[in-house]
C-alpha cells in the first residue's frame, strides 16, 4: 500500500486557504515528500501526517514555490528529534541551493545528504520502491517523478508440493529469495505465476506537455498533474511561462492511459477549479480537481 | 495615525491557526514589516494589507522562524510590480544570510539595501516616525524595536497675532519650519506650545527581559513582548533558551510604564494564553493575549 496526500494545490505564491503544490507519499514506514514551499510544514501538521519519518525529499525545481520552505521543515525534523539521516534529491545545483538555505538552520541532529541528478532519466530505489525520476521542460531545469511497486505473480501451493520443494521454503521463494538445497536451486519463478499489477503514482508540475512525461506516466493508478490555467485564452501565457493548462494535463493523462487524474498547481488567479472541469473531462472522464489535503490509499487489486 | 497589526503569534514553528510572530505598521502612506517568518505573506493576505507598500523590514535575529520568509514575501512584492527599493535592517551579518536566502529568489524587480547595526543602541528615521533598535538578550544576536511618533505643541494663533506673523507663515511654523521674513526669523517655538504626547509602540521578541528594554520601551502607549511560557514551571526553561514566560513581560510593561501589552511568540506546546492571563493581570491589568491579525490604530490623544 501507498499512502499519498496532495498536502497543497498551489503555485507561484501560497494563498490564505491554499498551500502551495507537494506531494507527500507514506510508504512502509517511512515517508517520501516531493517539494517543499512555504507552508508545506504546516499543511502537513493541518492533515495530521508527521514530518518525522521523512526519510527523501525530492525536489522538482528550484523556483521558491516548490522549495522555500526547506530550512523550516528541517528544523522541525528537529525538534522532533530526528537523528536518522535524509536524502535530498534534485536538479544539479542541489547542494548549493540547500546549502545556502540552511543560513537559517545550520544546526541539525541528523545528517543530510544531497543527490544531483546528471541524466534526463535516473531511478531512485526506496525499499521495493522504484522512483523514476525524469526531465521535464520548465524554464529552468525541472524533474518529474513516478513512483513504482511490483507486485510478484501468485504463489502456488500445488505447484510447490509437485516439485517437491519444503513448506519451510515457500515463504523464502514467495518473497523472492533463491535457495540452495541438497544440490538443487531452488528459484521464486518455480512457484510464481507471472507478475501482477503493482501500484503507480506520478508527479509532475512546472513543465509544458513532453513525451517523456507521457513515458513515464504510462498506465499510472494516479497521475497528479499541474493544471495552471483553466481559461482557454491563458494557453499562451502557459506556453510562454512553460506551464500548461487544465486541458493539456487532460490529454497528457489519456496518451498515458492512466486510471485517475488529480489537477494542482493552480495560478494564484484562478479562485476555483470546478468551473473548469466539466470541459477536463470531455477529454479525460477520470480528472478531478485537486483540493489541498486530498489523499488516497492506493493498494494491490484485491489487496 | 500608526496602523498596527500582529500578524502571527506564534514561536519556533507555524502552526495550522497559528502564524509566526511579526509585526507590520501602516504609517504615511508606507508599510514597515518587523520580521518574515514562513507563512508571513499570507497572514498579511489574510488581513488584506498588501506586502506591495513595504519600503522597510526589520530583522530581529536570523532564527528561521523570524527570516524564512523573506524569499517568498520578495517575489511576491516582485509580483505585485514593486519597482521601489526596499530597506531591510538587522544585526550583523545580514547582508549574507539575505543572499543567501535569496537564493531561490536571485532576480527581482527592485533593489534592495541591507543596513546592519554594528551599535547596541541605534536610531532609524523612516518620514517623521523615530525607529529605536536595540540590542536584547537571547542565545543569538537580537534585536527590539520602539517607533516614536512626536507631537509638536498647539498652535496659537493668537499668539501669532500678538507678535503680528503674516497668516501665510502660519502653516510653515506649524509644521517645524523656519522662516526669515523682513530682517526677524520666525520660529516654531514662537507660535506652538509645549510639545504634545506623541505615539509610541514598542515590540520585542526573543530575549529575557532586560533594563535595555524597560528604558526603550518606557511610556509606549503599546508594547508588543513575547510571552513564550505561561505555566510557572517553565521559568528555567525560559532562561535557559534566553525567552521569557508572561509574568516577566509583564512586569516589564509595568517598570516600563507602557499603557498596554500584548503578548506573543508562544510556545508550539502553549494550546491557549487565556488560562494564565488572569494572573499576568494581577501583574500589569492591561494585559492582552496576542491574536493573528489583531490590530490596531494608534491616533493623538485627541486627534
Amino acid at each position: 500500500m501507498i499512502d499519498v496526500c496532495l498536502l497543497g494545490t498551489g503555485g507561484m505564491m501560497p494563498l490564505p486557504n491554499r498551500w502551495l503544490t507537494s506531494l507527500m507519499l507514506r510508504y512502509d514506514g517511512g515517508s517520501i515528500l516531493v517539494d517543499c514551499g512555504e507552508g508545506t510544514q504546516i499543511a502537513m501538521k493541518e492533515k495530521g501526517w508527521s514530518p518525522k519519518p521523512i526519510d527523501l525529499l525530492l525536489i522538482t525545481h528550484f523556483h521558491a514555490d516548490h522549495i522555500s520552505g526547506l530550512p523550516g521543515l528541517l528544523l522541525t525534523m528537529g525538534n522532533a528529534e530526528r537523528t536518522e539521516p535524509l536524502t535530498i534529491a534534485g536538479p544539479k545545483g542541489l547542494s548549493r541551493v540547500v546549502g545556502a538555505l540552511r543560513v537559517v538552520a545550520p544546526e541539525l541532529p541528523f545528517d543530510i545528504q544531497c543527490y544531483e541528478f546528471s541524466e534526463n532519466e535516473q531511478t531512485l530505489q526506496y525499499g521495493d520502491l522504484r522512483i523514476k525520476c525524469y526531465r521535464v521542460h520548465h524554464n529552468v531545469i525541472c524533474y518529474g517523478y513516478s513512483f513504482e511497486l511490483d507486485r510478484a505473480g501468485r504463489f502456488s501451493a500445488e505447484r510447490a508440493k509437485e516439485l517437491d520443494i519444503p513448506l519451510k521454503f515457500w515463504n523464502r521463494l514467495q518473497k523472492g529469495e533463491q535457495i540452495q538445497h541438497e544440490g538443487r536451486l531452488l528459484t521464486p519463478d518455480m512457484v510464481l505465476g507471472p507478475p501482477r499489477k503493482g501500484i503507480k503514482v506520478t508527479y509532475c508540475t512546472d513543465t509544458r506537455p513532453t513525451d517523456l512525461i507521457v513515458k513515464n506516466a504510462m498506465e499510472s493508478d494516479l497521475f497528479i498533474c499541474e493544471g495552471m490555467y483553466g481559461e482557454e485564452d491563458k494557453l499562451e501565457k502557459a506556453k510562454e511561462h512553460r506551464h500548461m493548462t487544465m486541458y493539456e494535463a487532460a490529454q497528457l493523462a489519456v496518451d498515458a492511459k492512466v486510471s485517475k487524474l488529480w489537477l494542482t498547481h493552480y495560478s494564484p488567479s484562478l479562485v476555483k477549479p470546478e468551473p473548469f472541469m466539466k470541459k477536463v473531462r470531455k477529454i479525460f472522464a477520470e480528472s478531478y480537481p485537486g483540493k489541498d489535503g486530498m489523499s488516497e490509499e492506493l493498494r494491490f487489486i484485491d489487496e
